[in-house]
C-alpha cells in the first residue's frame, strides 16, 4: 500500500491532540501508509469541509463521540458524501452497552450520537468506541474514536479494510534516524551531498529539527519501488555512519529508552538529583515500562537547603561557588550515589529563568554532573529560550551526556534484561 | 480585526511544533484574529500548496530557515503567488549578521536562504531571524521563523501590518473556562441548554476535552458584534456560576499555575513525595516562574527501599499493606512534611503500568495523598490509559485534590506575592 492519508482532529484543543495523532500515525506508517498532513479544526462544519477537501486516498477523522465534535462531523460528512444521516439501531445497542460496562450513564441525547451517514460500514465492538467508514468519490473517510481506544481501532479495522481493497504494487517504507548533542546546520552539512541528489530518485533524505531549536535534529529517509528494502537498508547504512555516535537511535526510540538500554546492558542502577529541572528528568526516564528495573530513586533539591539535607553539598561550596556551579553539580552527583548506593549518579543544577540570571551566570546557565562508578564529569551549558525550553534542554543533554558516557563502559556478561 | 487566520508549520517532527503553534496562537488571538486551523507539512511541495489553498484571510507559515523546510516555503509561495524567487541582498546581509552574532559558521548555500518571491515585504532585524510577507489576491501569507524568535516577531511585525489594513470592525471576543475533576459527560449535561440555544445568535458555548479522557474539560465562549465585551462577560459568568468550584481558571491558566497562586496567598509552602509519576508533579509545579517561593523539594521514591529512607514509610505498612496503598499515600505525605519540615505534602502511589496489576489493584490503581497542616486526606483512582496517561491523570488529580482542599484554608493577610 502505497496509500496517502490524512489525519484530521475535530474539536480538540491544541496540543491536546498529539498523543492520539502520534499513535495513529504509527499505526498508518507500519501498515504502509504515508501520512501527508495533519489537520486540526474547531467544532466548525465549514472548517472541517475545507480540511475534508484536501487531496488525500484516505481521511482519518478523531473527534469524540460523546462531544458536540461528533455532531459536526456527522452533519459535515453526510453533506460531503451527498446521504442523508440515519438512526442506526446496531449502533444505538453498541454505545448503550458500552456505556453501561463503563458505569456510566447514557447521555440524555444518546440517539443523537448512534446517528451515521446512509452507506457508512460500522465497527463496533463492546471493547472499544464505535467507529465507521465512508466511501465517497475517489476517496475513503474514516471515523475513529479519540483516546485509548484509538490505535486498536485502526489496527483492527481500518488497516485490514484498506489492505483488503488496495492492490499490492508500490511499496514504501520509511526510516527516522535520531540524533543528539548536534546542530541542525551541522547535520545538513554533513549531508548535504545526500540529500541534494536523492539516492537514484528511489530514495529521499531530510534532515528536519525535532524540536525548537538545536537539542534534537532527526534525518528521515524514505525509499520508494520494489527494491524499497534494499535501498533503505543500504541508504540507512551510509547515512549511520556519517552520523555516528551523534545517532542514538532510530523512528520511535526515545532518548530515555535508549538510555535505559544501556543500563541494563551494563547491570547498572541511576539515581539522579535534580535542581533547575526539579522533576523532568526523573518523570522521562521513568516514562520507559520496566524503568524500575534501573531507575531507583531521584531527589528534587529546589532550595539549598534540600541540597545540603538529601545529598550533603558541603555549605562552603555553595558559599564559594554558588548552587549553580560545577564544583555544586559535582557534589550532586556524587552524593546522589553516596547517598542512595546505586553506581550512576546523574545531577543538574541551573537558572531556567526568567529571574535568577546574572552577568556572568546569565539565564539559561546549566551544569550537568554525571557519576558513574566514582568517576565524575561536569560541563557548562548555555541555553536559549524560556523556562520550559531551558528545562528541555538539560534533561536532553543531561541523558546525551550519559549515553556518551555508557558506550565508553562495558556491557554486563549477565546483565539482566 | 474579526480576521481568520490559519497556522501552517512545515517539515516539523510530530509533536515538535506545539510549542510554536502555542505561542503564534496565543499572539494572534489577543490581536483579535480567529485561529481557524492548524496544518502540519512535512517538506513537500505539494501538501504545503493544499494548506495554502485553504480558505483563509491570513496564513502563516513557520518553517525552519536553515533547514530544507525553507527551500519548500519559498518555491511553493512563489509558484503559488506566480511570481519568481530572487536573491535579496538586504535579506542575506541580515542573516550574514544574524550568524556572526550567534557565533555559527554561514552555511555553504547561504544565498539560498537569501530568496524571496517578488514583491515580498520583508522584515529584518538583528535580533530575530528574518520573516517575510506576500499579498496575493484575496488573502495575505506570512512567513515566520520557528521557535524562541516566533512571538517576538509576529508581535512586532505581522499585527501591526494587518491592524492598519484591517478596518475596525466586527468584534470577536473569546473565553475559556477550565475544569478539572469533572467528565466531558457531566459538564455537557449540566450545560445542555446553553449550548443548544447560543447566546442570541451573538455568542456559542463549545464544550471540548483538554486531553484523552476526562480529565480535563474546557468551555469555550465566543462573543462576537458590537458588544461582544457585555456579551462575553455576562455569558462568563452564568457559565461560571453553572461550574462552580469544578472551574479553576480561565485561558491560560494552568492548574499549577491557580495551585501557586493558592499557595502563596495562604502562605504556605509544599514538598512533593512521588512515586508512579516519579518527577512529573514536581516538574508541572516547577514549570511556573517563581515556584521556587512555594515548592521547596521532593523526592522520587520508586523503590520501596527509598520510600524508607527519605521518607520513613514504616516497613510494617509496606508489608501488610503494600506500596500502592492508602496507608503508605498517608504515611509518604506526613514524611515529606516530617522531613521537610513544610505544612502542605502531596504524595503520589499508584502502579502506571503496562506491568504489576494484580486482581485487586489492576494497573491504573493510585492513591494520592494531601497533608495540610498535619490533617492528612487520602483518595484512591482507578485511571483508564497507557502509562503516560496514568502518570498525567495522577498529577492533575494530586493538583486538583490539594486546590479544592487549599480553597478550605484561610489567605493569609500577610502573604507575600
Amino acid at each position: 500500500m502505497a496509500v496517502s492519508a490524512l489525519v484530521v482532529t475535530v474539536g480538540v484543543a491544541l496540543g491536546a491532540d498529539e498523543h492520539d495523532v502520534a499513535a495513529l500515525t504509527h499505526v498508518l506508517t507500519e501498515a504502509g501508509l504515508t501520512v501527508a498532513g495533519r489537520f486540526a479544526v474547531d467544532d466548525d462544519e465549514t472548517a472541517l469541509e475545507h480540511a475534508l477537501a484536501m487531496e488525500a486516498a484516505v481521511i482519518v477523522v478523531v473527534a469524540g463521540s460523546g462531544s458536540s465534535s461528533g455532531d459536526v462531523v456527522r452533519r459535515t460528512l453526510a453533506r460531503v458524501a451527498g446521504t442523508r444521516l440515519v438512526l442506526n439501531d446496531r449502533m444505538l445497542e453498541a454505545l448503550t452497552e458500552r456505556y453501561r460496562r463503563r458505569d456510566r450513564p447514557l447521555p440524555r441525547r444518546a440517539e443523537r450520537l448512534a446517528l451515521v451517514p446512509q452507506g457508512a460500514v460500522l465497527w463496533l465492538s463492546p471493547d472499544s468506541d464505535p467507529a465507521f467508514l465512508l466511501e465517497t468519490p475517489g476517496r475513503v473517510i474514516a471515523v475513529l474514536p479519540r483516546g485509548a481506544d484509538l490505535a486498536a481501532v485502526a489496527r483492527e479495522h481500518l488497516v485490514p479494510w484498506l489492505a483488503a481493497r488496495t492492490a499490492p504494487g508500490e511499496t514504501v517504507l520509511t526510516r527516522t534516524l535520531r540524533t543528539a548533542g548536534v546542530s541542525i546546520a551541522d547535520v545538513e552539512e554533513r549531508l548535504a551531498d545526500r540529500t541534494a541528489r536523492p539516492d537514484g530518485g528511489d530514495a529521499t533524505i531530510t534532515v528536519l529539527p525535532a524540536g525548537s531549536g538545536d537539542f534534537e535534529v532527526w534525518v528521515r529517509i524514505v525509499a520508494r519501488g520494489p527494491a524499497a528494502a534494499e535501498t533503505l537498508a543500504r541508504v540507512e547504512r551510509d547515512v549511520a555512519g556519517v552520523l555516528g555516535e551523534d545517532c542514538y537511535g532510530r523512528d520511535g526510540e526515545t532518548l530515555e529508552r535508549v538510555v535505559g538500554r544501556l543500563l541494563l546492558d551494563r547491570g547498572l542502577t541511576l539515581s539522579v538529583a535534580e535542581s533547575c529541572t526539579s522533576g523532568l528528568l526523573g518523570h522521562r526516564l521513568t516514562d520507559i515500562a520496566g524503568s524500575s528495573a534501573y531507575f531507583e530513586r531521584g531527589v528534587l533539591v529546589y532550595s539549598n537547603q534540600a541540597k545540603q539535607d538529601l545529598l550533603g553539598v558541603p555549605e562552603a561550596i555553595l558559599r564559594a561557588h554558588g548552587a549553580v556551579s560545577a564544583p555544586c553539580a559535582e557534589a550532586m552527583a556524587r552524593g546522589i550515589c553516596a547517598r542512595s548506593g546505586n553506581p550512576v549518579g546523574l545531577a543538574i543544577t541551573g537558572i531556567a529563568g526568567p529571574d535568577g540570571g546574572t552577568p556572568t551566570k546569565p539565564v539559561g546557565t546549566v551544569f550537568i554532573g554525571v557519576a558513574v562508578s566514582g568517576d565524575v564529569e561536569t560541563r557548562r551549558f548555555q541555553f536559549a529560550g524560556d523556562r520550559s525550553s531551558v528545562k528541555w534542554q538539560s534533561t536532553q543533554m543531561a541523558l546525551d551526556l550519559l549515553r556518551r558516557r555508557l558506550l565508553r563502559e562495558a556491557p554486563s556478561r549477565d546483565a539482566g534484561r
